[in-house]
C-alpha cells in the first residue's frame, strides 16, 4: 500500500518532511532564465522550461535525503499548456529518482467529473481502449466540500492503481476558521466531522503500519487542533503544511503524533527551494540548489531536535 | 461588469440557459474521430483534436441562441496538457462567436496558489513584465472551503479584469447533504452561512440589475434550498446546475428567482450536446449539432412554460 512505502522511507531516511516545488520566476536565478529566454522570447513556454530546469537541479540535490516531493499544479497551470507539461516533466523526472510524489491538486467535483480528474491524476485516460497514464502522481489532495460521491471515484483508483489521498480538513491559512471552524450543532467544529468523514472513507485501505492511503491535511499553524484530530483519527495519516514561511514551528507539531512517534509528513516549500535568496542561506545564484540542500539538512535537525 | 452583461444577454435572448462543454469521448461522432485517430493514433493530443472539432461543431450550431456556455475543465485535464490546450482554444472559440464563458475549475487554495490560479484564469500572468492572458475565461466557479482569503485574490482580478465568479454554495449532487447540510449551532444549515458570505464577498461587485458578479452555485435538484438562499441573498445570482440528467425540473426552479422574475441562469450539459444519442432526439451522427440545437430550443420553451 502506498501509505506504507511512505511511512517506510519516511523512517528509513529520518525524515518525514516533503518538499514542496511550487516555483515562482522570481525564485528562479537568471542564469538559468536568461539563456532560454534569449533562445525562446519571454513566453509561457519559456517560463515552463526554466521552472523545469530549476525543479529538475533541485531535485537532482535533494532527492536522497527526502521521501517525497509536492508539487503545487496552479504554479504550473498559471503558464497554461505548457505549464501543465512541466507538471507532469516534474512528477515524471522526480519519480524517476525514486520520490514519492503528492499532486497538490485541490480538486473537487461531482462524481462524474472526479472521474475525469482521477483518471488523470491518479489512474489512467481511455483513449477508445487505450489506457494512457497521464499525470500519474502517487497522492493527490482533494476537497471535500462536496461529500463522498464527489470522493468515492478517487478511492476506487486508490484501490485499482495503489495510490493515496490527503482530504482537506483543517488547513493552513488564517481564514480556515471561517468555515472549517464553525461550531455544529453538537458543540463540535466541523473539521472534527470532516476529519471523521476522512477516517471512514479510508476504512478500506489501511496499510500495514495502521495508517490509512486516505490521509489528512492538517496545517502546522493550527496545533491544538492538529492534537485534537489525531487522537479523534488514529489511522489518518497528517500532511502537514505551513512549517516555515507560514508560521508553523516544529514544536506545533508534536501533538500531530501518535504514541509512537509517527503519523505526520511536514511540507516546506518556499523555505527550501527559495533558501538561497534568504539572510540565513545567502548564496550566490549558482549555488542555489546547494542552499536547498543545507537547509532541509536544517529542517530536518530541527524536526529530530523537538519531535 | 460581467454580470450586467449576462443578464442583459440573458434577457435579450430569452434564454436563463449556459450549456456545459463537458465532452467525453463516447459522445464524439465517429466520423469526427475516426479521420484523427487515423492521423495521429489512439493518443490524448488525438483525443483532445477529435473534442475540439466536436465543440466547434456545437458552439456553431447554438451560438446566437444561449448567452454562455460553460467548459467543465476536468473532461480536458483529462488529457493532460493536450487536453488543457483544447480546453483553451474552446474558450478562445466561444468568446470569438461573442459567447460569455464560464470555466468551471472550482478552485481553492490558500492566497499565494490563488493568485497562481487568477492569473491563469481571470486575469493574466507575468513573465518578466509581459502580462500574458493564458484561460481568460469571464466568470470560474470556485470552491469555498478554505474562507475568505482563498477566494480574495479572485475578487482583485474580478475588479481589474471585469471578472466573476460562482462560489459553490449547495452543490446538485446527492452527496452534497453531507457537509453543506450540517447544522451549525444556530440552528441553520452551513450553506445558509456560506451563501451569507458569498453576498459579503460579492458586495464591492454589485451592477445596475442589483446582482454581483459573485454568484452562488445552487444546484436545481435542492429547490427548497434553493428558494431559501434566494430569499436569504438578493443580490446573489445563482447559477444552477442538475436541470435534466442529473433530475432537476424546470418546476423546481421557479423559487429560485426573485420577484422580478430574474437570478438564474441553468446549465445543460449532457442533454444538449449528447441530444443526438438520445431516444428522444435519435439523429444520424452527422445531425449532432443540430440536434443540440433542438433539444435547447425545447429547454429554453421548457423554461418558459414554468418560470
Amino acid at each position: 500500500m502506498i501509505i506504507d512505502k511512505l511511512i517506510d522511507k519516511i523512517n528509513e531516511l529520518n525524515a518525514p518532511i516533503v518538499v514542496g516545488l511550487d516555483p515562482r520566476l522570481s525564485q528562479i536565478p537568471n542564469h538559468i532564465k536568461e539563456s532560454i529566454y534569449e533562445e525562446q522570447g519571454k513566453t509561457p513556454a519559456a517560463a515552463a522550461a526554466a521552472i523545469f530546469a530549476f525543479n529538475l537541479a533541485i531535485i537532482n540535490s535533494i532527492y536522497d535525503i527526502i521521501p517525497a516531493v509536492k508539487p503545487q499544479i496552479a504554479m504550473y497551470e498559471r503558464f497554461g499548456p505548457e505549464g501543465i507539461a512541466c507538471y507532469r516533466e516534474t512528477v515524471a523526472y522526480a519519480k524517476s529518482k525514486g520520490l514519492i510524489v503528492i499532486g497538490d491538486i485541490k480538486r473537487g467535483d461531482i462524481a462524474s467529473t472526479a472521474e475525469a480528474y482521477s483518471d488523470a491524476h491518479l489512474g489512467k485516460t481511455d483513449v477508445e481502449g487505450e489506457d494512457i497514464p497521464i499525470f500519474d502522481t502517487d497522492f493527490i489532495t482533494v476537497n471535500p466540500y462536496m461529500g463522498f460521491d464527489s470522493i468515492d471515484p478517487y478511492l476506487t483508483d486508490c484501490e485499482i492503481y495503489n495510490k493515496g489521498l490527503f482530504v482537506l480538513v483543517k488547513t493552513s491559512n488564517p481564514s480556515s476558521s471561517q468555515i472549517q471552524d464553525m461550531i455544529t450543532a453538537d458543540g463540535k467544529p466541523l473539521y472534527t466531522h470532516v476529519g471523521e468523514m476522512v477516517d471512514h472513507w479510508g476504512r478500506g485501505l489501511v496499510g500495514n503500519h495502521g495508517f490509512s492511503s486516505v490521509g489528512a491535511v492538517v496545517g502546522a499553524t493550527h496545533p491544538a487542533q492538529g492534537e485534537e484530530l489525531r487522537e479523534l483519527l488514529p489511522r489518518t495519516f497528517f500532511l502537514v503544511p505551513g512549517y516555515g514561511a507560514q508560521g508553523g514551528k516544529a514544536t506545533d507539531l508534536a501533538g500531530m503524533l501518535n504514541k509512537d512517534g509517527f503519523g505526520i509528513i511536514v511540507n516546506n516549500s518556499r523555505g527550501i527551494t527559495g533558501a538561497y535568496q534568504t539572510m540565513k542561506y545567502k548564496a550566490d545564484d549558482d549555488d542555489f540548489a546547494d542552499a536547498a540542500r543545507e537547509a532541509l539538512l536544517d529542517m530536518k535537525s530541527d524536526l529530530e531536535a523537538h519531535l
